[in-house]
Parts: structure tokens; C-alpha cells; sequence
């Protein structure tokens, strides 16, 4: 383990004392072969965070635009695995990983020796337009990842550059597959109406057509995702919108197994609205699509049964309504499975399942029902770019090579469990613990002892991510072990201290 | 020249004979030193294009998402510079260039060493969430790329992923920045009903605003920026739309110098629509922002005159409606200056001017009058990728030190003239060529005869695009060069031969 860390170190001109932490316990036995990732033990907070360098780049970069989003700056190339090294030399386990975006932590030596090979080097400088101008291995890369990790029944699969375009192109995709139920055929005759008046953004040709989406849902930003995002104000402000149905998602209450009955009929209550929501719709802007998230993320993480999926699903196919599942921040194994809903059981597949995030690139899924036969309707010019596939490709391979899919399960088990621990040694502060494998959150008594909270854990050493008014989200890389967990709560329960009283 | 081409087909294990072009004439002479960016010295057509081998992998691909776009599959690894080799080892001269996308070319030498570097390659590894979590040397490479190269009167800078995120996000700050000037105030007071009203998607929280585009304008495909598209109506069929206000462009006869007082008239007469239509959607929706490209170039590369532009600036001014203007495709020195609206010699700078394709990376420059200031209200996971500012850098080093903004000039007005010349030796079947720089095109008799003419072209070896209903485009790199242009114009001249009579 030392000379790892002394060659790591060596590379990238580390202080030896920095990377060789004292005190740390020993980790690399035979018991713990997981730790291998690692070349950092433990946190090691050296200033303030964000500290005196992160503070002068600020200025820096706050004169050219706006930096209230700004956390601190990152050191990447120190940085290794769970273990994020930013500005000020302050090594911090990072449990949110760039907003729940990395699947593999930093610096990954898989990985870097991919991008050392001329094959990358080609793609990623040579990125085509790649709707009309692919390379030659494209088809054989889509079979070697988004159809290697396809969902269940789904064999289509478009890239495109980010979350918010998969979804705003998932809802055309929604758009177009209703008007050709509508009308019987994809297009209309040459001569329609229809080619004339979308020009002009008038009917016939750009329908009054509806996403149905739900309260506290996170879909995107841009104008036809925003529509659907109803997490915060401040991300909606003054943005005009289109006029979409919006049900109530359920509000379960904790711990699930004391509140069965409750929350059996919260779920029937909203579903009985998704239902009233399609009928009330159908004059005014028919619903053409259902929009979920697995786990509402962004808005709290927010969860529903698999019953309450299973039977929305049930709800848009008896109305002919496109049931789409965004898995942008739920997908790549971290609840356990490569994608969330295939906890759910369903009988019929969702139509079409969207991703970006820890799959590097963004689009979606679809099948053969849903899928349209005239070029340049789904188009850009990048559409996304394929040097985020070979780093995929070889992301596949390793969660494979290693089960790290079965990982974030057991890992995810020990996680929720050390947080229920919590809930019992912190009472009061603590409640709602929830998750899905490593997916998860909990509550802290209320917004503002939330956010010192989670000043407190990074001021420790430890990155967690905000969610909804009062949640503390967890999105580990899938290298994240036991031992990871066993820090975080330590510095959570310090935080929880810290907001006594 | 010869050992050159000997280590590029040694290096990529292309046959000598096909690196080796019989009956080449000489072009590595001191007179045309510009040429060392080539190893292929024409094009060289060895199957139908497209061939058996992208056939092949056009039904691989067809399996997985509709192909109705492909053009044919690249060997990128083989091309170079101006010359792109297909799968079926075709050499091509390349005047289109993904999509305008490529500023130097294939393989450009110093970018493939660049992505050699160890800085190269944890950037393009550890992504990171670029607004709360950027590297260290983000503020250096913003001013050594954006700001660098940032239009007159602009200091403000965001990035994004793609072109269309780059313009919905610009759309939102100008609702921002309208909304702003009508209460006062960046924010309402926070009990202010528009809180809760935009969770809804409701007034006065989700405002009725609109963007103010043009006929035959192209801004993208996501569903706000979609609403200000009006080029094909294969783009927007089906999809719902914002009703917002929609002004003629001018439509100009050539050659210009014999319509003079009808083009001016015709500009006048749009000007006034867009007046009118400002007063009009006060009461609807007001208008917030015109969007309009320099050139309009999927709508069929339309130009309109310098005049035009800084009139339709003063009428934003006086009407307070911010004055966006997509460079998305015109950018990156291709007209002859590196952002075409330098041309116009305004005043006022536009209030936001937003790029993507050759700038690597999508985004917008803005003032500080623009500008937010509070957190997360333009954000996104992404924010672009920073390995791509990388690119930028190191492209923006090259321009300068060639001069390639002034040879695209020169070498533009070499390509306009041989069109014109082209225009007399085919009288009849080309017309209205048009240009700015080496940002040309050029009109064939119809659209039938304009799609022949593109095939016929391609199948000598030459690509160009097509764009509006009978135009041809010229999207060249910024290594094109006069020899480049006598080949485009000798398989242009075989084309139009081929649909003669």
C-alpha cells in the first residue's frame, strides 16, 4: 500500500506527509481487498472549505460570471477514487461525486489508460456529427454499451449531449409517437395542413400536446424539461412555461413499516389524480406522456412503491398515455441494479427510459413501438459524443469484472442501516433514513440545521449533497465500501452534534 | 512531401498507392506553403459513396435507431486535415466539415498531442459539475479561451453542452433579465406569489414572454429553442410549440449590386414587421428577445446587409428587448472576422451572442447589464466539459499564429469569385451566390437538380452541404485554401454538367 502511495504521490508531486495520513488504521488486508482503489485513507482537512486558495480563484472567475453555485475548486489530477483533493490540499471523501456524475471516483487507472490509446485520442478529437458522419466503430460500441446495459425489452437507444436534451428529445420522441397513434401513419399526407402551421408554431402541425409530470420532480432545465421540474422556485422564476398537468407525487412517512396503510393510500390519492389529470387534460392539451423519476432526486429524495410504479405504468397504458422513466441520476447500479425501475417488476416495459450522468453521455431508450422511420426528426449536430462511450465501454466492464453492481446493494444495506443507527442515537435530529442500494438520504430536523450539517461534515473532511429543503443525499461513487460508510456517519453524527441544543 | 505522406500511411496503415495519388500535380511548392496540413493532395473515389462497407454498417446501426440521416461512416483515424476518409477508404475533400463543426480539420497534429497530456487526460476524465465544482485552472482557461476571443463589449461568459442548450439558456436570461427591469429587482420579496405561481407553471411566476425569431431561422431543436426555429418543417411536425411572434427575413435578389433599392426595400419591410409585432405581443406576450443569425444558414444560408442588422439593434434598444445573436454556426473566423457580427459595426454590442460547433464547446457571452447574481438560476450538471476548452486553447494559439482569421478572408474571396465565375459559365442552372469569408453558398436551378448536383459531387470526391430547398454550402475548414477551392469548383462544375439539358 505505502509504495502505491509513494508512486501516486510521486506522479503528482503530493507531500509525502499529505498522502501518508497519520493515524490512519491500516486497510489494505486480506479483509478489505475493496480498499485497493483508494491511495488516500481518510480525510485530511488542512484550511477552511472552501479555504484561502479556492477563495482567490472565486474572485477570479466570479468577475467573468456568477458563482453562487460555487462549492470549491478541485484539484483533480491529486484526486484518486472515493477521494477528492481540492484547491487548498484538503483531501476529502466525496460522497456526491460531481452531483452523483462519476461512477468510478477519480483519476480511475482503468480509465487513463484508455484515454493514453490512439483510438480515444482520434474520438475524442475527431468528434463527428454523429447522426450523418459516424466513425466506423459506432454500431459495434452502441452494442457494447447502451445495448450491453439496456433495460429489459428496450432495443433502440439515441445519444445525445446532456440530461436536459435526452429528456426534451424523449418528449418529441413522445410527441411524435402520439400524433402518428392519432392519425394512423407517421406523416401526414404532403399536402397537410400540418407542414404549413408548425412552421408558424400553429395547429394542426405543433399540437396542444401535454408531458403529465409531477410535483417535486426534477427533469431538466431547459424549456420543455423545465415544464416538468418542479423542485425549486429558483430554477423557474421568471421562465415562461407551457401549461402542463402536474400531480402530486406521495409523501411517505417514515420508518415505511409503521406507516403501511398511510402511505398504501397517499400512493391511491395521487394515482387517482394522474387518472383525473389525463381525463381533465384531454380537451385542452391531451396527455401524450407520463414523466417520473424512479426516486424523485433534486426534489428530496422522494420515494413511491413499486406498487405505486407498477401501477402507474397500468394507468398509461389504459389511456394510451407514453410512460416515460427518467433515470438521469437513478441509473448505473448504484440502487442495485444497472437501472432503478427493474426493481419495480414491471409487466410491460416503460417506453422509453432516459440517462446521462454516470453513463458519461446523455439519451435514451426506447422500442421498436415507440421508434420513428424519417431522418433529421430527432437531430442535432453532436448528438452527444462517442469518446463518453469508450469511457463507458470500459466502465461496463469493470462493474462487471468486479459485481459492483451487487456492491452497491451490500454496501447500500450497510449505509441505510448505519443511518437508522443514527436515527436512534441522535433523536429529534434525525428521521425519514431511506434509500434504494447506495441511493440514499435522510432527513435532518429542519432546513437550517440541514445546511449546517452539511457545512459541518465537509469542514471534516466529508462531501455530501443536499437535496429537497431538509435531506442530506448520498451518491457514492460504486467504489464506495463499508469503510467509506463507517467515515461518513462518523463525521454526520459530529455534524449532528454540532446542531445540539 | 513524400516522406510525410510515407509516415501518415505508415502510422495508419493505409496503403501507399492510396496515400499516393496518381497524376497529383505537385503542390508542395514555396508558393503554396499552406498545403503542409494535407498527406491526401485530392480526392481519390475507389466505390460508390455511400460504399459496400458503410452499407454494411448502415443495417448494423438501422437494428438499434432510425439512419434516415447518414450520410456514410468515417475512417477518422485515417483522415486529415481537409480530407476525410470513409469506410470504404474514399478520400474526400471535406467542405463541409461535420456539420461546420471542425475548425482545423482532422488530426490536426498539435490537438493530437495535446491529447497526450497528462492535464488533457484528467480533464477529459474527471468531468466535473462545472458550476459548483470546477477544476483549479478554470478561471486561467476561461480568460485564455472565451474571453480571449470574446466579441467587443461582452465580459461575461457561460458554458454549456450543445448549441441548443447554449441558446435555451440564453433565452431564460433574457426572461431574467426582462423580468428584472420590470419589478426592480433581480427577486421578488420572498412571499411574492410568483414563488409558488412558476411551481405551476403559472403567471406571475412562469410570465407570458415570448422570443421574437425569424422566418427560415434555426436555433435548435429542444422545445423553447424549437419554437424559434422556422427552417424545414420536418424539424417541428408534432411538436408543441410556444406561440411566439415570428418576423419575415429578408429575402435579397443577386446579384446585390443590380437590387440595391428592392433588397433595401425588402429590409425596410421586415423591419417594420418586427416593430409591429412588438407592439402587437405586448399585450399577449410581450417580447423579451429577438434571436437572429448573422447568416441564416440551415434556413439556406440567407444573408441580410450590414444596415439591416444595426437597424434591427437600434429597435431592440428602443423597445428594451434584448438582442441575442446565435453564432452558432457563423463563429470561429470562417467569415472573416472571428464573430461574423463584427461585420455589422454596431454601436451597442449585442446584450448575448452564443456559439457552439467550432468553439468545441457550447455557451454564450453576455454583459454585466445581463447578468444574474444569485446561485442555480442558469445551472446544469455538465456545463459543458472543460477538456473542451482544452481544445479551444490550444485552436485559438494556431488561428492566431497562422492568421487564419484573414486567410479565411482571402481565400473566401477567392471562392466567392469562382463561384461567380461558375455562375456565367453555367447560365441557368447556378445563381445568387453569396458569401461572407469562406462562409458561402450558392443556388442551383431547383431542388431536384440541387440534390443531384450534391450526389454527383460527392461521388467525385468532394462533400458539400446542403441547406434551405436548392442552396449548396460551403463549410470549409479554416485550413481550406485557393487549391481546395479550384477542386470543390471543378467537381462543381461536373455536377451541374451531369443535370445539364
Amino acid at each position: 500500500m505505502s509504495s502505491h502511495i509513494l508512486k501516486w504521490s510521486h506522479l503528482h508531486r503530493l507531500p509525502r506527509t499529505t498522502a501518508l495520513i497519520k493515524g490512519a488504521r491500516p486497510q489494505h488486508t486480506a479483509a478489505s481487498p475493496v480498499y485497493r482503489d483508494d491511495v488516500y485513507q481518510q480525510p485530511l482537512v488542512k484550511t477552511e472549505i472552501p479555504g484561502p486558495k479556492t477563495k482567490e480563484l472565486s474572485d477570479r472567475t466570479s468577475s467573468m460570471q456568477n458563482t453562487g453555485a460555487l462549492a470549491f475548486f478541485c484539484d483533480f489530477e491529486r484526486s484518486k477514487a472515493n477521494y477528492l483533493v481540492d484547491a487548498d490540499e484538503n483531501i476529502i471523501l466525496d460522497c456526491f461525486q460531481q452531483i452523483s456524475s462519476m461512477p468510478l471516483g477519480y483519476n480511475n487507472q482503468e480509465l487513463l489508460d484508455l484515454c493514453k490509446t490512439p483510438a480515444f485520442q482520434s474520438t475524442v478529437l475527431n468528434r463527428p456529427a454523429l447522426g450523418t458522419f459516424p466513425g466506423t466503430d459506432f454500431p459495434q460500441l452502441i452494442q457494447d454499451t447502451l445495448l450491453k446495459v439496456a433495460p429489459p425489452g428496450l432495443n433502440q437507444a439515441v445519444t445525445m449531449a446532456c440530461g436536459s436534451c435526452a429528456n426534451e428529445n424523449a418528449y418529441k420522441v413522445v410527441f411524435m409517437w402520439y400524433m402518428k397513434n392519432q392519425r394512423g401513419e407517421e406523416l401526414p399526407l404532403p399536402d397537410d395542413e400540418a407542414f404549413t402551421s408548425c412552421m408558424k408554431n400553429q395547429i394542426p402541425g405543433s399540437p396542444k400536446l401535454s408531458i403529465l409530470s409531477f410535483d417535486g420532480a426534477f427533469h431538466g432545465r431547459t424549456l420543455g424539461t423545465l415544464s416538468t421540474t418542479h423542485s425549486k422556485p429558483i430554477h423557474k422564476l421568471d421562465i415562461p412555461a407551457f401549461d402542463w398537468p402536474i400531480a402530486p407525487f406521495p409523501k411517505l412517512k417514515y420508518p415505511l413499516e409503521e406507516h403501511e396503510s398511510e402511505n398504501s393510500k397517499e400512493e391511491a390519492r395521487c394515482l387517482a389524480v394522474v387518472e383525473d389529470l389525463i381525463t381533465e387534460w384531454s380537451k385542452r392539451a391531451p396527455v401524450a406522456g407520463i414523466v417520473v423519476e424512479p426516486i424523485q432526486a433534486e426534489g428530496g429524495d422522494n420515494h413511491a412503491s413499486d406498487d405505486f410504479f407498477r401501477k402507474l405504468r397500468e394507468i398509461a397504458l389504459k389511456h394510451n398515455v407514453a410512460f416515460v422513466v427518467d433515470e438521469v441520476q437513478t441509473g448505473v447500479a448504484i440502487t442495485g441494479k444497472w437501472w432503478a425501475h427493474e426493481h419495480w417488476g414491471l409487466e410491460t416495459p416503460p417506453d422509453i427510459v432516459t440517462f446521462a450522468k454516470k453513463m458519461y453521455i446523455g439519451g435514451y431508450y426506447f422500442n421498436d413501438n415507440m421508434r420513428w422511420n424519417t431522418g433529421y426528426r430527432i437531430y442535432n449536430t453532436w448528438m452527444g459524443d462517442p469518446s463518453k462511450l469508450l469511457f463507458l465501454e470500459k466502465t461496463i466492464d469493470i462493474i462487471n469484472s468486479r459485481d459492483l453492481v451487487s456492491a452497491a446493494g451490500t454496501t447500500g444495506d450497510y449505509l441505510i442501516k448505519s443511518l437508522k443507527d443514527l436515527e436512534k442515537a441522535q433523536p429529534g435530529l434525525l428521521s425519514s433514513s431511506r434509500g434504494r442500494g447506495m441511493f440514499t438520504a435522510t432527513n435532518v430536523r429542519d432546513p437550517g440545521a440541514r445546511d449546517k450539517v452539511v457545512k459541518h461534515m465537509l469542514s471534516q473532511g466529508v462531501l455530501v449533497g443536499a437535496c429537497g429543503s431538509e435531506s442530506i443525499r448520498f451518491r457514492p461513487s460504486l467504489l464506495f465500501t463499508p469503510t467509506h460508510v463507517d467515515i461518513a456517519m462518523d463525521r454526520l453524527n459530529q455534524g449532528l452534534n454540532s446542531v445540539k441544543g
